[in-house]
């Protein structure tokens, strides 16, 4: 399937400022970039890097005062691998790849040590493979409502826990935590969402199993299947799409996604706790 | 049921201090003081004063350096009330008498505020009555651990409500603030238990249904019928058995409960989510 | 000084609601209420009733569906009691009235006892007097940001003490919590504000130092001369303007508070940490 | 100078459990390991590895249930390179090198997000060079007690701000989140500490200035000259010394620091700012 991506975005600088952007699909084996651009105006300079494990694509710009416009198309053929994975057992912390382990430890929205005995309660008795994520996924659907403008760039899957409201952001970070403080490894993915209405960046996680990672969704807003890769890191400290230096004020986003081989894309039912599994 | 119980606390000042005790039993409806006796060594004055709706009884002490030794006796006739009261309707905030409402708000450890949605999901569709109650005890009792020393003086029903341990203070605590949050009136009460092991303070809640507070004790640790009362406020903030000020060591701390009326003692199995209820 | 207040609030009920206002000046040594008028349209039963030690006045309202309008006006003319208090003594907790001793507890929005080291830290080497109080709202004002919008109705002291960006409610929480940490017993107060831009209601707190409570507003918006009480309580839990039961939203609110003595009026310099004392 | 560590674990292990180590001092130009051992006896199997930017060097040990004892000991040379950094500055966010910006974001135990209006109010004012990382680790010094067993594993940065206890975990988790909260960047080091009384693992922090790390240290608990590094990451979350899986009992531990050079060793004051600058 192949997706045509826009994204532009408008900022209005009050002061000499840095943003740092994680916006570029990434390289991933699900997926392949066809053709990309990147238009900036408004910066004095702009900088491309690549850091951590799967290689983030960020981009630093330094701009004066006033306004700053990024624009960045991107067509992206997707090809995600559906398996069979609901039997796939979790891997003891004895046997896990030493690369992923770090993925297992508490991080700054999703404090995996302070759920221990509420994840012990809720999934403790749970089969230990890949179904027990999918129970996490569930319960987080039916006990969190999703909410837009409860939550904010400080709240975190403690908070969420107990305050049960939250964005796709807030339903991510409650599934690592809860993963992890099962022993299962999770991480913190945002991407581009095919049918998500309003369009926005979206934030879905990923859970070691078998010996692989699969993504789970929690909200079930869109099909896993129309998800393009951006950022993956502990959570959202590590890939946030804009993190800005100065002082420094949004005037316009605006994202859109565009099936171009809508003949192959499959329909779901609405608000579907996805089966197959997605293998990334 | 007569019961005759001590409470010998040692202290040990290391600067002029100011204790302020809770620790008599109270004048209430369901329970009379045939005898009591207070002694104290090492004060250098005290006051005794009645406080609060329920006149709960404090003790101020001023004691110097050294060391401070109460001991508080008392012989009690319990005579709690037992109804059928599952099916008591809860009052909504339009018919609760006044003095009530005070006990729907959010108070230092039992942050109903914060904990609206999680009451809503977890509770929100049963029938309001005072089976509501008793399922929400049922949960806490299902997922909160006992654990002595998990938790302290700072633990609200916040941290309970994720953290999912806590001693009877704790499950106190969080049965009052589920309570508030579905806007039944909840308040906090401590006493001395009967069977308690080992020996200790005991806290437990009341909620307000039908019309009149009912008692709810989360643990199971002790039968309800075997409770003497002493404090009762909004929380642990109100009802503390010691509140100090000044540098103080408790050093010794002896507690009994004696029934004086073994023949009478009604046997309960252990862990029992006692019926039928006990009106206060 | 006389000051001529209204108050018109208008509500949305999208079901049965129930609210309990709290926004009739009380009755207290330092004003006198010379006329006033309460106006209800939209709802179905009403009731007015006193609490608290200083006999706050609320007013519980049942109302249908549809739109709800209140209308409060009062005259009220102020005596402030402006005394030389700078030297006034704290009072330990052995000498304390009992009546004011629960004002040292911890309450929701004014976590003293999460407090204890910080207050020490900051105050605890300055003298035990109304200074030190004084010193308090100085910390306060020096180091707290006013930001409208930038604290909700679950903000505490505890917060604010980090975050450092809140309301009037927020600078008084943060004062009390401070007071009682120190031993200082302290209250929150809700009032008209004479002076205040935009009208709003407004709140402050009040310390017990010497024999009585005192007077002090950490935000130096209005000068305390011009302050109309409504409501005493341990924090805004008690004395909420307006607490709702139902699906409410509010529609409108429109305050003014005039001078009826103008030429009595003093004025003060903006910002100023106002001396002499307001005894209560 | 050469210092000779000994580090002698000792664990019960009640079921088959997994324990992650990083306690073996890692390679970098500071110091250098001229002789190293490990013994392990009562493990099933272990494994070494290096993870992170600094290559932190981990032990991961499978054990069944019994008694698992490590030994490790190593000889190493220290050559702490002392510069004048006094006025090196800070560098803006848009000239850090990329593989530092990490270090600028919230983690678990370090939550600058909310610590940005605190550290801007104590630190915004002045000058943004090395002397205000110095200024930080002197207001930690002042305002925070060094109190044994005050905090545990989920103490955080947000905690210790406003409660002012801890250990030389939570000093420079502290520090860590006030650098970031100021767009210093800050990470968190693991370490054997010569001088430290009792003999324990030692935390510390370093912040980017200049272009170069400098280490920090607020507790002045021991000369920085002394500190021989095991793990660097951006908190304790990422180089906790001992990480279990399974039901584990700490039975002994066993730590002691021996100068081998003791001519070159220099005295300094106690409880000392340490001046000049080490450059890591």
């Amino acid at each position: 399937m192949k997706f045509q991506l826009r994204c532009h975005l408008t900022y209005n600088m009050a002061t000499d400022s840095t943003l740092i952007f994680n916006i570029a699909v990434c390289h991933h084996s699900a997926q392949r970039i066809l053709q990309e651009t990147l238009d900036i105006s408004g910066a004095r300079e702009s900088e491309q890097y690549s850091l951590g494990e799967l290689d983030n694509r960020y981009l630093r710009v330094n701009a004066p005062p006033g306004r700053l416009q990024l624009s960045y198309e991107a067509t992206v053929e997707l090809n995600p691998l559906e398996v069979e994975a609901e039997n796939l057992p979790e891997v003891p912390p004895a046997q896990l790849p030493v690369e992923v382990l770090s993925y297992l430890y508490p991080s700054r929205y999703c404090e995996s040590d302070r759920l221990m005995r509420f994840a012990q309660t809720e999934f403790g008795d749970l089969l230990p493979d890949y179904s027990r994520v999918t129970a996490i996924c569930n319960w987080i659907y039916d006990n969190v409502a999703y909410l837009s403008g409860s939550t904010d760039a400080q709240t975190s899957a403690f908070n969420t826990a107990t305050e049960r409201a939250g964005v796709c952001r807030d339903f991510a970070h409650l599934g690592i935590a809860f993963c992890r403080a099962l022993n299962i490894p999770a991480r913190f993915v945002t991407g581009y969402a095919y049918g998500l209405k309003p369009p926005d960046f979206h934030a879905y996680f990923e859970a070691y199993v078998g010996s692989s990672w699969y993504l789970f969704d929690a909200t079930r807003l869109v099909p896993p299947t129309g998800l393009i890769r951006i950022g993956t890191g502990r959570d959202a400290a590590d890939v946030s799409f804009a993190t800005m230096f100065g002082t420094v004020a949004m005037e316009d986003m605006v994202l859109a996604v565009d099936c171009l081989t809508p003949d192959e894309w499959p329909q779901f039912p609405e608000n579907d706790a996805y089966t197959p599994a997605i293998k990334q």
